[in-house]
C-alpha cells in the first residue's frame, strides 16, 4: 500500500561496521521504495537505556507511518521477544527490552505485537544478528502495508524500563542525572522544564562534580567566555554548557553522573 | 513543483547525536520527495572557517538545484541573522555568519534573503537548535518550489569572511596555511595551483614544523617510501603527503600551521 | 533503462571529509534516480584486504542490479587498471588491485571490463581522486542501463589477492587468523564453520594472545560474566567475545593476530 516509507534506525552498531548497510539491502531487496535515515549508530554499546533516550527525543519529528527500528539488543539469541509497538502515529520494531518504554508508558500505544512468524524473517535467521535477519525484514514488510497482527499475537506484559528520574529532596534541592553528553560537550540532564520549573523556578544554582554553574540563560550567546551554565536545550531537558567550549571537558562529567540543583535565594 | 530536490548538510553535529536525523525528519515531514546527501558533520565544533571549506570544495559536484544547509552556528538564538543565498545552480541556507562566504564574494549569486517569516519555522523555534526549527523546514519549502522572496527580504551587508590567502613574502618565498587535514593524514593547504605557478613555478621545496617536502609529484605512487611530497590534491590546492602514510603523523602538524614554500634552484 | 539504482560504497574514506558527498553529487548529477547504501567508509586506510572482507560479508544482502562501488586504492594515479566486474546479480566498480577477489575468484563472474573510455569520466580526470573522477560517473551510467561493454574491452588477468586462510597444522590445531575487529570488540577469524566442524568438531579450545576460550556456544547470552568464548558470528566466521564487554579489549587482539584452536578432548 504505502509506497514510500520512511524507515529509521537507532542502533549500537558504530560505522565502522558493515552491519547497518546490510540491513539496509535487506530491506531494499524486501521494498526498494524506501527512505532511510539514521538518528544515531552510536549508541552505548548494548546501553538500552542510552538508546532508548536517543529515539525518545527524535521519534516525534518524523512523518506520519515512519517506522522506527531500534537494535540494541544486549539480549539477542536468548528468548528475549521481538516487538512491533503501534501508536497512532509510527510503528516501531526492536527487541521487548525495553528500548520502547518511552512510548510504551504513553497513552498513545495502541497494540504490542509479539513477532512470531517467521514467514517474514530470513531464512534461518542467525542468533547474533537480528537486526538483519529478523527486523529489517519485518520493517520492510511492515513499510509495504502487511499489518502488525500478521506477524504474530498481541501481548500486554511487554518489559518496560524506567529511566532515571529527577528526585526532589527533602531540603528542596533536586537531584538529577546526565542522560546523555552530546558532541559539543554540553550535558543533558534528565530534568524537565516542567519539573524545574514546579519545584524551583528559574533562579538556580547547578553543581556538578562540585563546580558550579550560577546562571540559567536562554541562549549560548548570553553567556560569558568560560563560563559554565545552566540552558533548556532543544529537547526541553536542563543541559550544562560553556559558550564555544566542552562543559564535558570543564567538569569532567560523564554519563550517568549526578547533577544537583538548588534554589539562588 | 520540484518534485525530488537533492539537499545536503554541513554541520559540526557529528554522528553520535540524533541532531541530523531529526532535521531529516523535519524535513521530510514537509517534503517527503527528498534526497538527503551529507557532505560532513565532522566540521570542527563551532569553526565557521573550517565549514566554509568544506562547503566551498564540495558544493560545486551537485546537480542544478541542490539545496546546500550549512550548520555551524556559534551564535544561535542572538541577533544574527539566518539567510538564503541563491546562486544560478544552487540555493544555500544557513546562518548569516560568512559560512557561504566562498559564493557569496563570486559573482554568480544572485540574491540574499533574510529568513524572517516564520510562518515557515517550526512552531516556537527554540534559542539552541535553529537546524531543526528554522533551517529544515525552510529547506523543506524552498524543496517544494517556494521563492526565496517568500521568506524574507532581501539583504545586502551580509557577513563575510576571510579565509586566510597565501602570502607572498619579499623574500620570494609563499607563506600559506593548512586548511585542512584529511582521512589520509594528507595536509590540504589554501595555496592554489594558479598562485603557485604564477609565483613559484613547479620545482619547490616546502617546509613545515620544520621538515621539508623536497618534490612536486604528480601522483601518490611516484613518491619514495616514508618521503614527504607534495602534489596538489583534488580540489585543486597544494598537498603535503606521504605515500601509504600520514604526512600528520610524521610533521605533527596542525590545522593553521604555517607551510613555507620557496624556489628549488 | 534501470530507473531506480541501488549504488553501495565501500571505501576509506572515513566521515570527516566530503569525498563521499562529492562522489555521490556526481553521481546524482548524472542519474538523480539512485538509492545510496554506506557498508563501510572505515576501512583502513590502503588495506584492500580489510576492504575486500567487507565488501566480501556484505554485497550478497542487496537486491539484483545493485552496483557496488569500492575505493580503496592506493594506487590511484598509477597505471593500475579501473575495472567493472558483472555477476548475475550485481555489477561492482573499482580499481583492479584485488578488493574483488571474493568474487572474480568465483564462478559467477560473467565478465570482467577494463574501464577505458574517457567519454564516461569526468573531464580531465585528477591523478589522485578517481572514486570522484572515474568511478562515481561510471557507476552513474551503468546505473542508467549502459552495458558494461561500452567502457572499455574484457580483461581476464585481472589482479587477484589471497586472503589469509586458515591452515590445518600437523598437530591437528588450526592457526587462523583475525580478519576484523567489530565495534562490539568481536574478533571476527577467517575460520569458517565449514572449515572448523571438517577439522575440529565443536569442542574447541581457541588460544589469542596467551588467553583462552573453552566454549564455542550458540548466543551471546549464554556466557558467563567475563568469559572469553567462541561463537560463529552472522557472517558464518568464527568469532571470540566477552558478553557485553570486548574481546579485543581483554585479549589485546589486534587485526591480524593469530588464532590457534585445537580439539578439546
Amino acid at each position: 500500500m504505502k509506497l514510500n516509507s520512511v524507515i529509521t534506525f537507532t542502533t549500537d552498531f558504530a560505522s565502522a561496521d558493515p552491519y547497518v548497510g546490510i540491513m539496509q539491502g535487506v530491506i531494499l531487496s524486501i521494498n526498494p521504495q524506501c527512505t532511510f535515515i539514521d538518528i544515531t549508530h552510536e549508541i552505548t554499546p548494548q546501553d538500552i537505556i542510552h538508546g532508548c533516550f536517543a529515539l525518545s527525543v527524535s521519534y516525534n519529528y518524523f512523518p506520519k507511518g515512519t517506522i522506527h527500528v531500534a537494535v540494541v539488543d544486549p539480549g539477542v539469541g536468548s528468548n528475549r521477544r521481538a516487538i512491533i509497538v503501534e501508536t497512532d502515529m509510527y510503528i516501531f520494531v526492536g527487541p521487548d527490552n525495553g528500548i520502547f518504554s518511552f512510548v510504551l508508558d504513553s497513552p498513545d500505544v495502541a497494540k504490542v505485537t509479539e513477532i512470531t512468524n517467521a514467514a517474514y524473517f530470513r531464512p534461518s535467521p542467525s542468533t547474533t544478528f537480528h537486526g538483519r535477519d529478523i527486523f529489517a525484514p519485518v520493517a520492510a514488510h511492515l513499510s509495504k502495508g502487511i499489518p502488525p497482527q500478521r506477524f504474530g499475537s498481541p501481548v500486554t506484559d511487554y518489559v518496560l524500563i524506567r529511566t532515571p528520574e529527577p528526585v526532589l529532596q527533602s531540603t528542596g534541592a533536586i537531584e538529577g542525572e546526565i542522560l546523555h553528553i552530546d558532541r559539543f560537550g554540553n550535558l543533558i540532564t534528565n530534568i524537565t522544564r516542567r519539573f524545574l520549573e514546579k519545584h524551583l523556578g528559574d533562579t538556580i544554582i547547578a553543581g556538578i562534580n562540585g563546580i558550579k554553574a550560577t546562571r540559567l540563560l536562554q541562549t549560548y550567546t548570553q553567556a560569558e567566555d568560560d563560563e559554565l551554565f545552566c540552558l533548556f536545550g532543544s529537547s526541553g531537558h536542563l543541559e550544562v554548557s560553556v559558550k564555544n567550549k566542552s562543559a564535558q571537558e570543564i567538569t569532567r562529567a560523564r554519563r550517568g553522573d549526578k547533577i544537583i540543583v538548588i534554589c539562588d535565594s
